[in-house]
């Protein structure tokens, strides 16, 4: 089963695709779409274009994108949400059921704590992933939330345990 | 030359397609598309679905798209956001041009002050649209949107002394 985590973003929109094999994961592929300044229309069209252009590449199974929003900036919010609403189309268009995670459950899940730093969540990540090498922090948080959907779903007890260690770890 | 109003939301989308006819304007069609609570994905579908019919089926030549907010709500602001990305998102893939208002640039342009109430919108949307039939408020908002967009492009003189009038008549 392949797992395609999209962190949604106006002009960095980052994507991963994993795998599960049994208990373990597997890498498939990370990016980042990047629209820049100007016309809102053309971005959000590349942007779809972008996102329809992975999943036709990678074939995903099921998608999930994270849930967040930015509370004291009306502007950045709706710029956010509008990227945030191709995030979202792209996955349905193909027909995929779509997970939705705020940042601490992702952090939660790959790490352990909610409230761990952007380093922490990487370092987790490339354990899980071996060999990845990341397109960009926003492709590194995208595979993060598809790690994060991999563990909803029950990717095994190997992540479990490996969870459970990490989070003594960091509570020790 | 057609233009597509589009008053967006994501339980609501109105729109509303008008003619300009030489310095007049006439209704075309308007509507709401409407979707219930429940799964994003498959509302942001319908609402792409819904906007690409109406495209399909009115032809318009150009687009107009509320420009609006909600500050102090990031909920609301990141709702109302993914809806307005599918609304930017549907006219950009048909290759149109796509204004976008405020609501306050929208009423000061057809009412001619900026924080006109919304009785006196739909009474000039009338005036200036002999014998529409509003399918509801939000589709009444979307015509709105589409006339401001026609007085932007120069739809006349006509337009320009009733607004001069109105606006004589609001002030004193």
């Amino acid at each position: 089963m392949r797992i395609l985590g999209i962190d949604p973003g106006l002009a960095n929109m980052g994507w991963g695709v994993i795998e599960m094999v049994g208990p373990r994961l597997r890498h498939v592929a990370n990016g980042i779409i990047k629209t820049k300044t100007g016309d809102l229309g053309a971005r959000l069209l590349a942007l779809h274009t972008g996102l329809s252009d992975v999943i036709a590449q990678h074939a995903p199974d099921a998608a999930a994108v994270e849930q967040t929003f930015v509370n004291k900036d009306g502007v950045a919010t709706l710029k956010l949400g509008q990227a945030r609403g191709i995030a979202m189309l792209v996955p349905a268009q193909a027909g995929l059921t779509i997970g939705e995670y705020a940042p601490n459950a992702v952090k939660k899940t790959v790490v352990g704590v909610g409230h761990a730093a952007k380093e922490q969540v990487q370092h987790m990540v490339k354990m899980q992933l071996p060999g990845v090498v990341f397109d960009g922090p926003d492709a590194a948080d995208a595979l993060a939330i598809a790690i994060c959907h991999a563990h909803q779903r029950g990717v095994g007890t190997g992540l479990e345990k490996a969870l459970k260690a990490q989070e003594m770890r960091v509570a020790g």
